[in-house]
């Protein structure tokens, strides 16, 4: 049952969840090594689909909550989730069968990768936001009527809290409360739920699409193809099956500030052409890129700034003055652009005042 | 067994306990109201020693925590606290035989009364400050070695922490964020302990000592006193055992701010005489007396504004300006100025550039 991911595979996942953490999520890469570290010590990663998972079996999801720029300063050692995933099950009183992203963009990503490795669990390829975004209820979980607590916050001081909430979004201004006390960053398991829940409200294999978004642009480089248009059309057969690049350009301004437990903030990039530039907001991701007030991409569709010769993706803390970048625009799935889902984590959950509109209808 | 509280015990408790909060510690007649509440749906609220505790029964102290700026406007129904210690006893699987004050100054007195009479619990006359301070690792509890957690923080939707720390402090900065989140008040249930820690690290009969408090002020009223005679001769023969008026005049200025989930501030008193007024500041609790940089007071001895002619006690939430008041120090009991008590809510603790003097030795 499953399938063991190899070194490669981790590689690849980390650059593939950078591009889908759409400059947020924190940084994959400090995933990556905390994984490899639990292989080194005997650990394997296990992969199962969502049809292998059985209806009764109980899924536990785990994750790092918090601001990426928190997360690069104060790196966690891998023990964390692990504490988090522990706690939960004592206090439910119920052991996992399996444990899950909630979100496959950033580190999140590999964070159940390296509680998988090390407790023996296999890990459900699906997640619960298809991308990155800031906030707790930002879950297709919630969206589709998962309670997402009782959950644990841990710290790398051992510190452990169990809570329960009226409903998610008291758990997301709870619990980000106490991460903001916890220094920043913090560990959580939360959303616990039984397979068939999980099965019903998971954008499924989104691990995989990962591994293979990673692969793709690294097969690109090795083959002096032109990495954009290979991501494109590799794509095309996925549920994220429209991307384009929307602007080229170089980084002219950058404004970040960790505040309220997010980091939040904007940039500015100046077109290679003779055009405007391009206004891009984020709060941890990238929630709208403007070109002269008009709307070139929005969330929740994908918008990635990519190194502009390489496609590695950029994550907001990594935004530099001067460096030369795409902007690429991806759709998201059908299951992330109803307007039950739109309601939670389209553009008005953010604060801003427009509606979506999906990236294949925007000139 | 113990002694159950009368109507007048809690309206003389309300008043003893406004002293024994120098300043802060909550309106205890926000308390009273709550407990008058209890008994008219039928509660008792049953009163025992510390002596009365059997060694090995298991205690769970209540208490409300936040600012007291905050509770004027948020009151609560009394089925938080209730809340936060049926929540500790399901994570801990044991029942509580009796709950007990953390703090004998405001609402906190009262608070575990609200919790013994709806759950028919005893109150132990006993608790962990002697007055009220404004963080939770300020307790003898924690000074002679009871962890504070896990605890358990509720607020009025339902909303449930279970926090486990990794020492007291850790607990407090903790409990605070997850407070702040709760809209700056709310419920907890912490220090849990058998019978004989209780008995050695508490301050025993302050729940009486209130009471006593509040007597000796009405009756002295009643009966055309000085109350603060009356109450400095009451006084002598408790552990409390020297009071002073040190300062007598007219509210000049008060600064009052709710930040970090206190309300911190201060005052200024004129003088009566031609002398320089005196200067006050708190942090939910008055920390310190000044008259020409002099200090006239200072934490953990009781620092107590009072009106001048009535001698009734002003919680630093309305201190106003034109007020006549006089000023009383008072000492605290030895169990509260040993070294090791000074080093958690002495001068320092508190960032004041003093060392306790007992106000015994201050002219």
């Amino acid at each position: 049952m499953g399938r063991d991911l190899t070194a490669q595979d981790l590689r690849d996942l980390a650059r593939g969840a950078a591009f889908l953490g759409t400059g947020g999520g924190g940084d994959p890469y400090v995933g990556r090594l905390m994984v490899e570290q639990a292989l080194a010590e005997g650990g394997r990663v296990t992969l199962i689909s969502p049809e292998e998972v059985p209806d009764d079996a109980f899924v536990i999801p785990t994750a790092m909550m918090g601001a990426p720029t928190v997360l690069v300063e104060k790196i966690p050692s891998g023990h964390e989730a692990v504490a988090s995933l522990r706690a939960l099950e004592a206090h439910l009183g119920r052991r996992a069968y399996a444990t899950m992203p909630i979100e496959c963009g950033g580190i999140n990503s590999t964070m159940p990768l390296v509680v998988g490795a090390r407790l023996g669990l296999p890990v459900i390829d699906a997640d619960g936001m298809g991308r990155a975004f800031p906030e707790l209820q930002m879950e297709t979980f919630h969206v589709y009527g998962v309670p997402g607590t009782p959950m644990a916050i841990t710290n790398e001081f051992g510190d452990t809290t169990i809570l329960t909430a009226h409903d998610n979004k008291a758990m997301e201004w709870l619990a980000r409360g106490i991460t903001i006390r916890m220094g920043g960053a913090a560990y959580i398991a939360e959303y616990s739920m039984d397979g068939a829940t999980a099965k019903r409200t998971s954008i499924h294999g989104t691990i995989s699409l990962g591994i293979r978004i990673g692969r793709c642009l690294r097969e690109a480089r090795e083959s002096h193809q032109d990495p954009f248009q290979s991501l494109i059309e590799m794509l095309k057969d996925t549920p994220y099956r429209y991307g384009r690049v929307i602007f080229e350009g170089k980084v002219a301004d950058i404004f970040r500030r960790t505040t309220e437990g997010f980091a939040k903030g904007h940039a500015t990039i100046e077109s290679d052409g003779d055009g405007p530039p391009l206004d891009l907001n984020f709060q941890n991701e990238h929630l709208i890129a403007r070109v002269d007030g008009h709307v070139r991409g929005i969330v929740p569709d994908l918008i990635c700034i990519l190194e502009a010769e390489t496609a590695e993706p950029i994550t907001t803390e990594s935004i530099r003055y001067g460096q030369r970048v795409k902007v690429m625009v991806v759709s998201t799935p059908d299951i992330m652009r109803t307007p039950e889902a739109l309601d939670v984590f389209g553009p008005r959950a953010f604060g801003l005042d427009h509606d979506f509109t999906p990236i294949e209808q925007l000139s």
